[in-house]
């Protein structure tokens, strides 16, 4: 049994092996010839915050595993929740019922929470504004995909790298990969915490900071948009100032390489212009399906059944 | 692969078909012997506004059918729908896990947007006030049960038929067989719209409108009350005005003719009155329960497997 | 096909063989050896009120013993109930969908109107203030498993005896048995109602009322804490007056039989002090687990396959 809960738990060698099962995944897919490996495994998907993406796909690769699923899409209003109940408790009950929680929380730290109690495998889908380490394999999935590899490569991460807890997590690991380079584009307001930097600082990792999002594009070798999170803020006129802070459109892709990759985690609301969508470089909507696959191959990790 | 979207792309070599289909299926249905045609598909109900007839008949229909479903019952609190992405970004993530999509969304046209990204299925299972074109399949369907016909019928609609969007999408539909005639009883506020007069006008078929419900109920063949709907307006004083318009009671079935069939696409909230429901004439629960048959019928063929 | 709308149905026949079955399913799970009973029927979840205990649990029930579930986590904003329809409208459509229905809304009778309707079985999962039958099933299971007896014991019951319906439910099945006794700790505006009280009276069944915790702590055999519930008033004052009136912490222990047993319906929101879980009386976890057993056993119950 493994809990998944943070990206830093994760070393170069499990997500090999990781991505090598995804892969496997995709083609087994393809050809319509999934073993069954979850049969008469139930997952609880409890998810206390939206989502589309995150739990469609963890619900679909359970049912193509052949597995079966109890949960919430609403739990903050149609859980016990809604009447103060606390994490521990409820896994406390959700664990007598299922073989595995994948679990989306708006608390940081929520998923630890979660995974101290839990006599079964925990699976971190988001805790606030703290991780999302499923996210981040599958955007290493993407980046190998698309790149051809995982090292060497420049990143530009745009956007609220504040609160994106995507960003926390996938900078985590493809800072384990030698060559990597990070630019920072961010507002003021929504900076790169400093545990971060640190973490890069201490792993000599080279990065940059900027407000400039030109600068950050030129030597791009995969850029990372990111949607500034209107449920992160307590100031509506704070959000509204930031939201578009940086806009990727057309004249953007005339800045960025020709080998350039295009990642979004999505949802996006403006970020991302829609007529990038037709250019190769834009990634985002295979980064999503590769989501389906490598939450297979984690499922089956979590179990010990990989 | 075959998307659900509108009336309109039904003639009647295409609605035979279906009908006969969802009779087979009740059939099977009572002898409990269903062939899996679904084995191995997943279908998404993405659930945009409130439904209990619709999606559960569909999820039913799925079920029995030997598929599996996920999907969201409020899409519009729990998905990212939520966080403000837009329906086309949604499709193209949800295509790449599900075999088919059933949509209902508050947004008029929503199902033809969808329908132009997506690379399944789609089914529109109500898009604002425009289409309901499932349900008036499953319409089509009683009639022919309880009648014996589809054609030579005189038709009285009544209440909204401003914003009902099955009203529009059944009249499509029963407007191409010969002989039918339309009464259409409507307050001021809520008539019939212009293009679906001109429509019956240019398909040569007759009809009148009143704001007399004693006058549209003596002469029907089938009467189809109508809901007024809430979530369509924006003032809570005009609706409250409107709302029991119409109401159908026990003294309008002293009114109508004794072979008549009385319709309702239910939620009710008052226009037909409870004593009705014990007369034999009031089909509209075998109209629900129908919409199990035909909604497996649909799903077929939708999926090329009809 | 039988109901299961009140714990006033049952009697000790037929609560001995619900947890004979209940046992046994037990059993089967720990050995992964159910048989799946349910096997192509399809169990409706409508819940009107937030779950996670109830609705997991039935959820989970059904999926183990091989049904499928369709339904809806938050019925008040989700389903036609947000329109306006009536429960008798719901069930006519739903029973033609489902084998099996299982609800729980916030009116006092709606199982019993749903019964009304139904043709097929309706599982009451709390039914306003009214009555929760199914979890003082399980309330009693685990009495068994924890004394060895369902006899010649006394009860504590601590908090909300007004709209507990639980209490209300379990009452009415422990008073059936020989020489058990009750005290009831509730403050003044929270009291047992007079029909359980002359219900008790009526069987002959000692009694007492108090509003002192310590009184009731020490000659308990069973102390049945319950959660003050801020969905029934009105006044949030009155609530935040309420809701901590009798603690059970560190200290309570001191004053209880070794031997004695701490139950709960859970959520709990304070009432029970998180110390308490450790010791080896506090049984509410368990409790909670055994709501799978006790509800694998009612599904076959209602269905007629126990």
């Amino acid at each position: 049994m493994n809990h998944i809960l943070s990206a830093s738990q994760f070393n170069k060698g499990l997500i090999y092996k990781i991505l090598l099962s995804a892969k496997k995944m995709e083609t087994a897919l393809n050809k319509g010839r999934v073993t069954k490996k979850l049969h008469d495994k139930i997952v609880a998907c409890l998810f206390f915050e939206p989502s589309t993406r995150t739990r469609l796909s963890f619900e679909t690769a359970v049912l193509r595993l052949g597995g079966q699923v109890i949960g919430m899409e609403n739990g903050s209003v149609s859980s016990s929740a809604f009447k103060g109940e606390s994490i521990p408790d409820t896994i406390k009950i959700v664990h007598g019922f299922a073989d595995l929680i994948v679990m989306r929380h708006p608390q940081n730290g929520s998923a630890e929470v979660a995974a101290k109690t839990s006599k079964v495998p925990i699976i971190n889908a988001g805790d606030g504004g703290n991780e999302h380490p499923t996210q981040s394999l599958l955007d290493l999935y993407t980046i190998k995909q698309e790149t051809g590899r995982l090292e060497n490569l420049t990143f530009t991460m745009v956007g609220d790298l504040l609160y994106g807890r995507t960003i926390h997590s996938t900078l985590t690991m493809l800072s384990l990969y030698p060559k990597n380079k990070f630019i920072f584009v961010a507002p003021k307001q929504l900076k790169l915490p400093e545990k971060y930097k640190a973490m890069l600082k201490n792993r000599k990792v080279s990065f940059k900071e900027t407000e400039n999002l030109a600068e950050g594009l030129k030597f791009a070798d995969v850029i990372y948009m990111t949607r500034v999170q209107k449920e992160r803020f307590s100031s509506k006129a704070e959000y509204e100032k930031l939201k578009l802070a940086y806009v990727f459109d057309a004249e953007s892709l005339k800045q960025i390489k020709k080998s350039a990759v295009i990642l979004h985690a999505l949802p996006r609301v403006g970020e991302i212009a829609e007529v990038v969508d037709k250019d190769p470089r834009a990634a985002y909507f295979r980064q999503a399906q590769n989501g389906l696959y490598v939450r297979m191959a984690l499922l089956q990790y979590a179990l010990g059944l990989m």
